[in-house]
């Protein structure tokens, strides 16, 4: 999918919701255990309930190899069903690999050839032979961490350089640009970095960023969409335990529609702005 | 495995190799594609004909995933393979992971639990949250990317800050040392990197570190140990491609063999400058 389809999509729709398919055996509803595949029934009814009000799924890798072989099993047939029934859904690996040149390669393989996923996270600390193996792809997309939403975000992606004091996570951003543009590169930010959305733009003006931490990790759609909204959106918001988790009975696809919906309202709400 | 556990193993095999087993389906000796599991028939044979002459195997994640579901049951069976069969043997996960920590426990429970590895790679571009949930398990290894072996290194890890112009890399191993000490935390710095070996071990001591790049990628062996020894060895030195790709025939074990026996010997040579 190209970035033209990507904003066709969120027009459509009006939303840039991306729903975390986050699926953890320890947190999905009881009933679902009986299932010959409990991960991919519980994917499978929030993709269902879901999928008219949002533009992307990201399975998060770490959720799926935490139950080794059955976990791939499941990942690999949420991709597939989302792609047979739902082929204007993007799907974002969110894998944060990266690796010297050879291995790279072998994680692309994996990620677009494999799993067919349109796009993967990337984790830059490698550097550049470790991220373009990526990018040989038509019509996929790196997505490549810059400023993460979690605590730890401060250690190293805000320390200022010694030439021209910019933070590694700029540097990142910069750098990246030269090795591909944005009709194949995203970058990762997260929503709780609330006004770095404006130093963000100002290096990015019209790359997607994907924006994970509203719900569950406290960042505001609104804060987010003042700072970080385009002419064409450029905006994928994530939310992962704020749908997926919204109701652990039996009641949870309609719970997770809901909390979506919710989120759509609002979307919908901001995208008038542009 | 503890740290004078690990040293022990040294003195006895006069080895501080670490097979790297990055079985590739395309590179593999055509012989064993009539296997019922090509992949696992490779890494025992490997495994049998190289398991005196070393202290740690360290299977890439990339190039089982790359074989998805198949790949993770090959993955599994040579971890098991070498836990059964030679428990002297640290089994390093080289999965260069690291996300969010409510992410990153799913990550420790699937390469510390599920799998049983002993040590397992971990990226630092997203900081402490991202790496401590790996350091809550008693006698496994964080293996944290420092100074890599890769072209891409310069890009981040050798920029310097505005405060005091340390590189990345060293605010990486400094940083880290606040979470964890050498007992459980080892860093990645590539034999590519010559004579900054004295630089990491003036910040780091006592570290082992995990040196690949030598072989295929051109460090040298003696400048590493040169620069990186300490008098309980420090090092485990990798090589991938060199040894596992020796021969494409019949006789690819012995043939790796032969090259683990010859970086071995090089090897108990440095052994006994401590």
């Amino acid at each position: 999918m190209n970035r033209a389809e990507l904003f066709e999509q969120i027009q459509k729709k009006q939303s840039f919701l991306c729903v975390g398919l986050d699926a953890d055996i320890k947190k999905i509803p009881e009933h679902l255990l009986n299932e010959e595949d409990p991960i991919f029934a519980f994917n499978k009814e929030i993709i269902d309930a879901t999928q008219d009000l949002c533009v992307a799924y990201k399975p998060n890798t770490a959720f799926y190899e935490s139950l080794g072989v059955q976990g791939w099993i499941a990942l690999e047939k949420t991709i597939t069903y989302i792609k047979e029934n739902y082929p204007e859904q993007l799907v974002i690996a969110d894998a944060k690999r990266g690796d010297i040149g050879n291995t790279s390669a072998m994680y692309a393989r994996t990620f677009f050839e494999a799993l067919d996923a349109d796009a993967v996270t990337v984790a830059p600390y490698m550097g550049e032979d470790s991220v373009s193996p990526f990018l040989g792809y038509a019509n996929k997309w790196v997505i490549l961490l810059a400023l993460t939403s979690n605590k730890g975000s401060a250690d190293f992606q805000r320390i200022e350089n010694k030439e021209n004091a910019q933070p590694l996570f700029e540097s990142v951003m910069r750098t990246a640009q030269t090795w591909a543009n944005e009709d194949q590169l995203m970058f990762v930010v997260g929503a709780t970095q609330g006004k770095a959305f404006e130093q963000i733009r100002a290096i990015a003006p019209e790359h997607f960023l994907l924006v994970p931490g509203v719900g569950a990790q406290g960042g505001s759609l609104q804060e987010v969409c003042k700072y970080g909204m385009t002419k064409q959106c450029g905006l994928l918001v994530n939310s992962s335990r704020g749908i997926i988790y919204k109701s652990n009975g039996e009641d949870f696809g309609a719970a997770a529609r809901q909390a979506a919906k919710e989120l759509q309202a609002e979307m919908a709400q901001e995208l008038k702005k542009i």
